[in-house]
């Protein structure tokens, strides 16, 4: 438990304890993270990286024994461009799809899980609690099963019946929670300071956006992307986002890549989010971007609204997000159920199945694919095959 | 199409030409397939081999561009073994998963169809066409997705709605054929012979085990093996085993790697079959290796029963699943439906959600992994995410 290193507050540097993210910006009405240091890659062989958040085992801020079951080392897709034949995209930028749908749990939430849950277990934890609606229920579930700690998921109505079978099978205590957002926050909370049990998500408003450990798993998508494509230069990723913890992770990756001179150039960072009908309606990135100061973007709130990727949906941008994006002169595009529908349709004429969330993601770096000359990666987070007989 | 290299007969070498197999061997009740010659692996650099069946191209016996989603390069994770508790299983062998859930579609199928439709472009095919019940449609569709060209599953009722929900959504025509699989392989046999489509699957009786060239690409499921357990010595490798398309390819890729000197001793391999309640009903490779000579193993017949690894079940042993059987002195071992069903639940207590067919690879795998020093391998064939929800 000592040997985790400190946590600092990602906004005003203040070390920080326990999983609540920063009280002082909070306070403020800002949600930000606090986060381990960087780690140092100097030195770090990433040619002969083999992929997963264990595979640069020095750059996670845990000290116990692996918790795996094979996650990461995704494969990498080139999508075709261009109206509907191939030859169409001929003279266009690259598009890439990451698919993070091959993790056991069929999500990138896998990569995160596995390290929380080490944390966890180093830290001593017999029960591990998750609030999640969908994939990150299911990772905790599976990674908590593979520990053999007790795990409890806090969910709501809304999850989907083959996410629901998931967590089922994977032996966690489901606890449906059919109230507001403020109620299951204070049921968690409830847990970890009384109970003890280990948040594997948060559970304080405005949302930090995960627990900083198991975001540390989230880097080694950045360290596969620099390993696959070795040399090159990759303009832009587009990462499908909600709490930004997959965003800021990627981001903190390829940071510590750039800083051991791994790669000659960070990408520039694209937050996708799906929106309701109104533009700016749950896609508080998208909303905080036109804002021309950083003080009101950090300060942004939209409504939340249901949309077909469910997964999604904040009311509040999380500060570690909007960070990602300043550092790498990114931006974030919302898209509504229609564009996602098509981008899913288009994705199925090319033999892959996604979840709606995960669509959001490839729609915009298609656009982005656009200009010649231009690398895209979209990450595609989730199979879609969970809500496929539901 | 004439760069192809030439089949022959893997009982009688004589050459044939087509989907059906050999006619010669067919003739005497024995369905056996055609292949191309094993490729010369000599100089390969296996550290270096990215995984899958485009890893290594020239093993393959296509010469046309690849057609990939990503398939292949699964993860293997070592599972615990012993009553329940991870210490009891200290002195025992070790036992692996090699889980091919985490393949695009979501089995092991991804390797054979990402090689069977890159083998049905270059032959000039318009539309290619499975008869499949489950995994090997999905695959089929979405491989012939991802190349662009018009896929037919000939299927029946007993498809679980998960997966037909899968092929439907790639885009492929599924045909329901609730008559036997004598009327199905005769609409195909139609199908290829009238129309002219590319058959990814058999359709003779008796089946000689799937398309040659698709085939090739389990191959690659030894070299992953062999690449990842470097220089270790895997004793067994367990295949749960329906037309043995899986296992002889397993099979013919240990021999290459043998041959060329990467591996110092090939595996002895293990057919793993779900049975019904009377001990040899749907599993023709336990019943015949229990006759003493061959020609009887070659003959035999036992009765199709349902079980709950619904897309295993064939009536006769094919050839191909016997020969790398006596190559490698293995054995198959049949298991009912509530063996299957126990070693579903300790894999899921493990964080694995397996479907019912590949459950049985591992829970075969378990008990050979008691002998202290082993080192066992199962094949666990695909994900039981389709069929939660179903």
């Amino acid at each position: 438990m000592t040997s985790r290193p400190p946590l600092h507050c990602l906004r005003c540097a203040r070390a920080a304890e326990g999983f609540a993210g920063c009280r002082t910006c909070a306070a403020e009405g800002i949600g930000v993270n606090t986060m381990p240091p960087l780690a140092d890659l100097a030195g770090a062989d990433l040619a002969g990286y083999p992929g997963g958040p264990w595979g640069l085992p020095t750059a996670l801020p845990v000290s116990g024994p692996p918790v795996t079951l094979g996650e990461g080392n995704t494969p990498c897709i080139r999508l075709r461009t261009g109206p509907e034949r191939p030859q169409d995209g001929a003279s266009a930028g690259e598009l890439w799809l990451k698919y993070e749908g091959g993790n056991p749990t069929g999500s990138h939430k896998d990569r995160a899980m596995a390290v929380g849950v080490a944390a966890a277990v180093t830290a001593g934890a017999g029960t591990v609690v998750a609030a999640s609606s969908g994939n990150a229920g299911a990772a905790a579930a599976a990674y908590a099963a593979r520990a053999g700690v007790r795990c409890v998921v806090f969910t709501n109505e809304k999850v989907p019946a083959g996410l629901r079978a998931q967590i089922d099978a994977l032996g966690a205590e489901r606890r449906v929670h059919p109230g507001s957002t403020a109620a299951r926050n204070a049921a968690m909370a409830e847990a970890v300071e009384e109970h003890h049990w280990y948040p594997l998500t948060s559970y304080s408003s405005p949302s930090p956006g995960g627990n900083p450990y198991a975001n540390e798993g989230y880097k080694s998508v950045a360290y596969e992307l620099a390993r696959d494509f070795a040399g090159r230069r990759i303009d832009v990723v587009v990462v499908p986002t909600s709490r930004a913890d997959l965003l800021a992770g990627i981001g903190r990756g390829f940071r510590e890549l750039a800083a051991a001179g791994l790669i000659a150039h960070e990408p520039r960072l694209v937050a996708a989010e799906p929106s309701a009908a109104e533009p700016s309606a749950a896609a508080p990135f998208t909303a905080a971007l036109r804002c021309p100061d950083r003080a009101d973007q950090e300060r942004t709130r939209v409504a939340a609204r249901p949309t077909v990727a469910f997964s999604l949906g904040e009311e509040r941008p999380c500060w570690q997000g909007l960070d990602a994006l300043w550092r790498t002169a990114g931006t974030a595009v919302a898209l509504d159920d229609e564009a996602i529908g098509a981008e899913r349709r288009r994705l199925a004429a090319q033999g892959l199945i996604l979840e709606p969330s995960s669509a959001v993601g490839s729609a915009v770096a298609r656009d982005l694919a656009r200009t010649p000359g231009t690398l895209v990666v979209a990450i595609g987070t989730a199979t879609g095959l969970k809500g496929l007989a539901g």
